[in-house]
Order: structure tokens, then C-alpha cells, then sequence
């Protein structure tokens, strides 16, 4: 596979609930992430709900950033997308650490242009990365 | 797990070069696309790269839709996210038929709080589903 763009899915659980309520948190947590990646930010959108959760996203020279809180969960659905080659796992690190999250799951997908779909192979589970670990083992890059 | 979100990672090949390098057609398809996932748009925000490609994403009352496109590989690569019981399957239709990718792959990735975290269970590739079909081997819902 060719690739073009790699794909973090992350979900952090046992945030701080109070933190992810608040959209300037939030909206800043987020900018410090793509940050970290290295990304050019192009335009953010990030929106309160009511009664609680935001959601935001960064569109940003390599694809995107965006985030989704469920205060009443503790829990936050992030993803970062980058492509040219820049790694995003740095902005997961900050985001785990900034919102302290207890545990996380973080997935890597590969997005791009596989050459098996020329050949007529079927995807395999080994084309998802999946990791998981508790948070606060690893220091920010 | 208690699901909270549902996310479609879609992969488009061998898209209409044209029509995925003009930022107005992509937003249209990507708001045709929330329409009939039944979604409520917050914001959008779109840009068009030089020479080549457009990138957005809507945030959504549900979550979020994103698109990048590659018009130099006849590539793109979306992702409709969301909650609040919303089925995102429509939404692909849409865009497949619209931006006439001749294939696609198609990843739905539940997110959420998983159980399973409590009881240090690993997550296992079953928890990731993914196919892989022609486009235009069904109809738009």
C-alpha cells in the first residue's frame, strides 16, 4: 500500500469531566495537539452543547483534527489525520495528558491506496492496528 | 460495550478526477451526504489546495463528516462519525455515487465505552469490521 495518510483513533476514558465540558479547554487542547504534530491549521469550528459535551475539529494543511466529549461518560472520541508524512501520535499524547484521561484505546489506520484492491484481496484484520494501554505509561513526545 | 458513536472510514478510488478537485462539488456532496444520514449541520469549513485536492469536514450535531481528496490518484479518503442512534451507511452511498468511484473500501468502527477496558481485555480485530465491494453494487438508501 501506497500511503498516503495516517489515521489515529483515539478514545480516552475516565477524563477529567469538568475539562471536557469547556470548550475553550477543549479548542485549546486540541490546537496544542495538531501542534505537536506539526500541522498547519486552515480553520477550526468547536460548538457546546447543552446541557453538556463539545465537539470541535481543525482542518489543517495535512487533513484534520477532531474531537467529541461525553462529560457525563468521562469519555472523548478524538481522531487525528495526517498526511506528507508527519507522525500523529505526538498530539495524542497531549491530548490524553492535557484532559487526563485514566485509560485510552488507540488505533492506527493506514489510509491510502492499496494495491491488493487491483489484485481482489479482501482487507485483513492486520491492515487495523490496534493498541491499548493505560495512560500516563509514556511521557509526551 | 455501550456504543455511542458509530464511524465509517471510507476509502474511494478511481473517483472522477474533476469533479473531487472543485471545492463546491465536494462540499455539496458532503452536505448531500449529512442530509440523508439525517444529520443536523452545525458549521463547514472547506479549502482547495494548490495545484490539486480539497479537504472539509461539517460538524455536525451528531458528530462530524470529514473529506480529503487526492485528485491526482483519483483518491478519497471520508469519514462520517455519529451518534445519537444515526445510521452513517446512507451517507457513503452519496458520496460513492456522486463523486463516481469506480471502488471503494469500507471500514465501520463502533466508538464508545467498552466494557472491556475493565477488565483488561485486549481489543480484539472482531471489534473492527471491515468489506470491501464494487461501488454501484447497491443503490443509494
Amino acid at each position: 500500500m501506497k500511503t498516503l495518510g495516517r489515521h489515529l483513533i483515539l478514545e480516552l476514558y475516565d477524563c477529567d469531566r469538568a475539562l471536557i465540558d469547556d470548550l475553550a479547554v477543549v479548542e485549546r487542547c486540541l490546537r496544542k495537539a495538531a501542534e505537536r504534530v506539526g500541522a498547519t491549521v486552515m480553520a477550526a469550528q468547536f460548538h457546546r452543547y447543552c446541557p453538556q459535551g463539545v465537539s470541535g475539529t481543525l482542518l489543517i494543511a495535512e487533513s484534520h483534527l477532531s474531537i467529541h466529549t461525553w462529560p457525563e461518560h468521562g469519555y472523548v472520541a478524538a481522531d487525528i489525520f495526517t498526511c506528507g508524512g508527519l507522525d500523529p501520535r505526538p498530539g495524542f499524547e497531549v491530548l490524553a495528558l492535557e484532559l487526563r484521561a485514566g485509560q485510552h484505546r488507540l488505533q492506527e489506520i493506514v489510509r491510502g491506496l492499496p494495491d491488493e484492491i487491483a489484485a481482489g484481496r479482501s482487507i485483513l484484520p492486520a491492515d487495523v492496528t490496534v493498541t491499548l494501554r493505560e495512560s500516563g505509561s509514556g511521557s509526551p513526545g
